[in-house]
């Protein structure tokens, strides 16, 4: 994912890449052009030390794209603030982690406010299609009785840990092993997108129940990372349940595989608020989610520069878009500028 | 549509309805809950004298849906921002008044800043289905190509005014002569949704064709308010394209017409970005007009009172949402007061 970031945010007027970090220490000091794909020299040697990068980069936005949980990236993104760079990351949890994590959301949320920087959490889901989208479809509500949304998505394009993630390539035995031990975890956002929908909306959400099933293919699906025999896995069907006060409020579905179009099934969001009025809203194919997280994170750049310092989430922000003219002329009313030590620079208003 | 506002308004938590100002001066005086169809007394006059009104009842938020125009509309807003209220209005030409009325725009920006409050325009169409949602979507794309989007309609729930503005009932003959007199004027609001894509993707639009075209039924269709007979006019077809550089890069197509139904045809919006990647995403039946406009000028108060002070349009405020909670909730992260003469309580920054 930082590859697709970044060969993105190559392609953007306005936008300069001047830096970047990777985990693997073996990788450092490679030039990243080579590291994320292309065939020529960037002149930008890939750094091992996140914290010596930020102060040699001064980067105005970073772009954290390494992990999906709260405690993996928080050091990362804390180095970051330090080091007075709005961050976005694509870290699933961190889409809306007030109530996953209230003291280390709190503790972004002042480091950020004291360095004047904006912290947002973003990506396809969650982040847009389970929440986002759905809260600004609700808009046009005046009563909301229940929301149900279904993705149904092709995880073909995904390489070896997304796939194990969802158990896909497994036996029906080992994927139930792989829940218990935490291998197979299935989709992780269901809670943050949840409680993002109840957040906008005045929802208090009494529990949510999620449950986790295995695929079972009947065919046999083959991807460039994984062969799956009839009988063996082929993905992980996700459910959450929100309920307030014994009715299911909020039900999200999400079943990912590889290739279910060898079964038949197509592939497809479909958004459901029931309510005054009742909306129906689908599309087919999904919106897909790796390209989807990729544009996000580089279309929120402008709205992060200009809101009022702190952690925010999408809906605090404006509603995203594509960027399409010189990313300078967007950032709220006013421009962006190479880290002015950011921390007498708080923020654009808009 | 000032009733049905009113109406959602009094079944909001956290709201509270403390006056209302009608246009026609034969009903000042009458008991609010009798004027907008309640069976009880809300111990509301309506006022006729606006500025009056507003010093009385000194509101927090005033919600502005009496007209279409700018033209029209402005004096309205002058003194609702004059009297420190925070404005949503619904007139479609409002949704993004910049570009067709720079002036006055800027003249309205101008006293809201100076008064301390929002002015916002919203409605479903424009507001919502043909451009913040459009716009939304584009979040999720590296590139756009062309945006094309229909929103076809069943114009039945409305009364005689809408219907005469898209010429249904009339021959097509006369709607040919309706067009010509400006007495038939199809969809107000392609402009703005234009402008407003534009604006949020960084566009810049070269020009804009528009359309309108008699949709003969070749059915009987009666409403409670018109009656159209085989070979009349059942509504307009409304068409605008977008040109940057020759291609056409918008094209916004909305047929209005009474009970579409009879013959076959089913209601629904339509949205499509091509793009990287190309998204598709419908619904049927359509998001209803006065229905979604209502909920929408509703909603959007919290977001209105928690804004910087100045003209809004949808794409500068977060995403609207149901209102579900109580309202002093969802105000920003502080909670509304009532108008304290509001030059000194320049709004609730988030």
């Amino acid at each position: 994912m930082g590859s697709r970031i970044a060969r993105l945010a190559l392609t953007k007027d306005g936008l300069e890449l001047v830096g970047a970090f990777g985990r693997r220490p073996e990788r450092a000091g490679a030039d990243l052009g080579g590291v994320i794909g292309l065939e020529r020299d960037l002149g930008i040697p890939l750094a091992g030390d996140l914290s010596r990068a930020v102060a040699e980069f001064r980067p105005d936005v970073a772009i954290q794209a390494t992990c999906s949980t709260i405690a993996d990236a928080r050091d990362e993104i804390w180095t970051l603030v330090e080091g007075g760079a709005h961050v976005v990351t694509i870290a699933e949890e961190m889409a809306f982690p007030h109530r996953r994590s209230p003291e280390t959301a709190g503790a972004i949320d002042g480091l950020a406010v004291d360095r004047g920087v904006v912290v947002l959490g973003t990506g396809i889901n969650p982040g847009f299609v389970l929440d986002t989208l759905l809260v600004a479809l609700t808009g046009v509500c005046a009563e909301v009785e229940a929301i149900v949304a279904t993705r149904v998505n092709d995880l073909s394009p995904y390489g070896p840990s997304v796939l194990s993630s969802q158990g896909v390539g497994l036996t029906p035995a080992a994927f139930s092993r792989g829940l218990g031990d935490g291998s197979v975890v299935g989709h992780i956002g269901f809670p943050e997108s949840i409680h993002m929908i109840a957040a906008a909306l005045g929802w208090e959400i009494d529990r949510i129940e999620e449950t986790r099933e295995p695929i079972i293919s009947t065919v046999r699906r083959e991807t460039s990372s994984v062969v799956v025999h009839p009988g063996e896995v082929a993905g992980c069907k996700h459910v959450a349940v929100a309920y307030i006060g014994g009715r299911p409020a909020i039900t999200l579905v999400h079943p990912q595989q590889v290739l279910p179009g060898l079964e038949g099934i197509e592939t497809g969001d479909r958004i459901e608020v029931i309510g005054v009025p009742t909306l129906r809203l689908a599309g087919n194919p999904e919106i897909p989610g790796g390209e989807g997280t990729a544009a996000l994170a580089v279309n929120m750049i402008p709205r992060v520069m200009a809101a009022p310092p702190g952690l925010r989430t999408m809906i605090d922000l404006p509603v995203p878009s594509a960027m399409m003219g010189d990313a300078r002329g967007l950032v709220g009313r006013g421009r962006p500028e190479r880290n002015p030590a950011r921390k007498d620079n708080p923020g654009i208003k808009g």
